[in-house]
């Protein structure tokens, strides 16, 4: 079985929720969840994030809809990092 | 359950209280916080600070009042960690 | 015995299918890979990445069938380790 | 409760004592301290060092004292690391 | 007895046999021996590797004869390790 | 009890006693000295060295009366660690 | 004891014996010696490589005799380790 174990994305958000908020938000759609949120860039209306979430099994689809409920836009998906776990490595 | 690990802001702060005392101040608000500060530019009346606040669980809440009872501003969260722990990762 | 246990590859790639889809399907291909893909550049209708595939014994053929199947096109071969285990190293 | 585990200063101090006895009469400050010192810059009559102590618990007031004993300046608290103690974190 | 454990080469090739196979026919040559080849420049009919070999025992000269083989050219010996092991280090 | 860890001296020297002569001489001070020196100029009669001396208790006069005898000429101290060692830090 | 663990040289050299067959020559003058050559700059008629050789108790004196039977010439040692090992550090 395929498992997607890290995913580095570039998120324009709007100021609110913030970024604390966001981060949570992201983490509560996985039980082992893990998300580091870096602020890129600070603009009147919007900032650029990287968001990088660690888990066992990330649900991809589940976390575009969190982004997008809070108003944020997936601008690229920068890295993945994908293990075939049929046999332990 | 998502539990806020680490935060890292940008702080503006009146000279007094100094880095040392502003520090202390933010670590008291938890029982297990660490606090590392670093002052990132002096000006005549004010520095900015950066402050890295990692805990079990951080209550973010607490961390401002603090901050604005001490004269500080916080300019922008810079890094977020949070963990869902509902499962060991 | 000689196996390949990493390599590292520049492959153009359409936009769809998209970042995580395309580590997906590399990651199919051998019951221990390992991937880990990098944008390094986004144009209008395509994109560059660099694709890190490890495993204890990667049979490239089948890599180099799954990329083009996706549409994607193998630029180079950029890094390559292979190990003799023929006795233990 | 809440210790003080390492200050990084920036001291302007005359060429005597010299950077070694400096650190010495810091370091009897307490029972556990290390200091490093790195000179920064060098002038005719002075020097300016910075000065990291690591503690179990710092008495910064102390601290303060000895410099200033030994014709110091306390330019600027550098960084700042306290720990909340009152659980193990 | 004075081992070669370590040899960084600078090898010139033909496109032909690529990275992988040229990587392959080096680790062939010694029952442990473990090959990094990285790619440095690519023109349009060579291309200049780094290849960095690592065994228990190296045999240059059976390394210079795969390379010969396979139609590439040494161009220069970069790094070497070569222990004494009379006495265990 | 304060100890002295280490120092990284600046010392301007003739050629003669060479380099290994000179590190040898000042770890001959000491039943635990280590000694790494790295010429940093060579001029045409002197050459500017690095000496960073690490020890237990490190006794510094003793270290600059080797340093003046083989015609050594101590520049400056550019780094001092301490120890106050009266409890286990 | 004064021990030498460990010396940087600067070593100018004909290109042959090449730089495999004169790290083998200098390993060979002690039964531990660890050697690492590292080609700088590539000549005509010359090479000059950075030797480092690290062992138990490196007999200088040796080395240089070695290195001006193959033709080299020491330009200059730039580093040193030596410890004292009269007591267990």
């Amino acid at each position: 079985m395929v498992n997607v174990k890290r995913v580095v994305l570039d998120v324009l958000k709007p100021h609110q929720p913030n970024a604390l908020e966001f981060s949570q938000a992201i983490a509560e759609a996985g039980v082992d969840y893990r998300v580091k949120l870096i602020v890129l860039e600070m603009d009147e209306n919007t900032e650029t994030v990287q968001i990088e979430l660690a888990g066992s099994a990330i649900d991809f689809n589940a976390i575009q809809s969190v982004i997008a409920n809070m108003g944020g836009s997936l601008h690229s998906i920068d890295e993945v990092e994908v293990n075939n776990e049929t046999v332990a490595g």
